[in-house]
């Protein structure tokens, strides 16, 4: 058996992550390929029950160190039982956010060390790493524009974080980006959902061995 | 301002700790002291609501990594908002579970290893620990006599595991009592609360200064 490809969406609020994972699972799918698609936090009963705690704008919130280890908890179950499980069936998994959006928000913007993140990362999921990350980067006002168009879908607790938290969070994807260029490949973001499709789609031919 | 004394009541399910943890916030408070009594996990909002997540007997349960991440979220909340604002305001704080039980359970009986568990707790809290901790040390039977005098409190996952692990959490507490003398106390749990009650109190008065 062949081990599936872990592809992983990351990006700020309103970058088209999920629409491009959607798109992409699609994609793959039509070229014959077994597909989990996939989110974080969440992708399991046991993740998606602290994505509510996280997420959800009812209680007191929580300080970035808690908030940090609600989000290490929920993706060890997510890699425990769905990720490597679906990898060694030798099933792709699409998913929209991973561990980049930990050292993002709750290390770059947050303050919380890039070190204490990946430890925490490294306890939970023995230090799982997606063979391919897709930054997609768009400038503030496209994000503003496409969070506008979201029909009754309120910014969660996270999102809802002001303007100089949002653009700490958009700097720290670069950087990433910058120093593991093997593994993070930033996308233009910008333009229709079809164009940023097939720049996702290049990207994946440039990055990895399609199967035939 | 005379920071507030901190401590913790551990053992395993059965012998008596929350009703300990009680006799003694009541005492406390007999002697002019101001009293927080309190639980893990729990004790906030928040650390209530993973309570609910770890303890519940719905849904798919956690493996020991997860287990671990969401009582140390739990415990950070915990500590940040309850226990360390009330200790600076020169409240005592009396807990019933605290860290060592994650020690005992997830790392002696659970196969995590103790300083991966010390580790989260230092990231989460800051490594605060309790100025005093009360091991109540009770045989199986007397924990299995207890536990069936509990009306309609039906065991929660961690407490329905079987002998064998609630032997290597028994095993876990005395070796980690023997590793740290000078905070950790066995205190001998057989006979009535009131008896126990009257240990619970010599030990605490020959460890810490009391207010006259």
């Amino acid at each position: 058996m062949i081990p599936g490809r872990f592809i992983t969406l990351e990006g700020g609020e309103g970058a088209g992550k999920s629409t491009q994972a959607r798109l992409l699972a699609d994609a793959l799918r039509a070229d014959g390929l077994d597909v989990l698609l996939t989110r974080e936090p969440g992708g399991t009963t046991g993740a998606e029950a602290i994505r509510q705690l996280l997420l959800s704008n009812d209680g007191d919130g929580w300080h970035a160190e808690a908030e940090a280890l609600l989000f290490a908890a929920a993706r060890s179950d997510h890699v425990a039982r769905a990720i490597r499980p679906a990898l060694a069936a030798g099933t792709w998994v699409v998913c929209d956010r991973f561990i980049d959006s930990n050292r993002a928000y709750q290390g770059g913007a947050g303050g919380l060390a890039d070190g204490d993140i990946q430890a925490l990362h490294g306890f939970g999921t023995g230090g799982l790493l997606p063979d391919l990350t897709l930054l997609i980067a768009v400038s503030p006002e496209t994000a503003t524009a496409r969070l506008a168009q979201r029909d009754g879908d309120k910014a969660d607790r996270i999102g809802a974080r002001g303007a100089a938290y949002h653009a700490g969070v958009a700097a720290s994807f670069a950087r990433l980006a910058d120093q593991e260029p093997g593994r993070i490949v930033t996308v233009d973001g910008e333009g229709s959902a079809q164009d940023i499709h097939q720049r996702v789609l290049q990207v994946l031919r440039a990055h990895l061995a399609f199967r035939a």
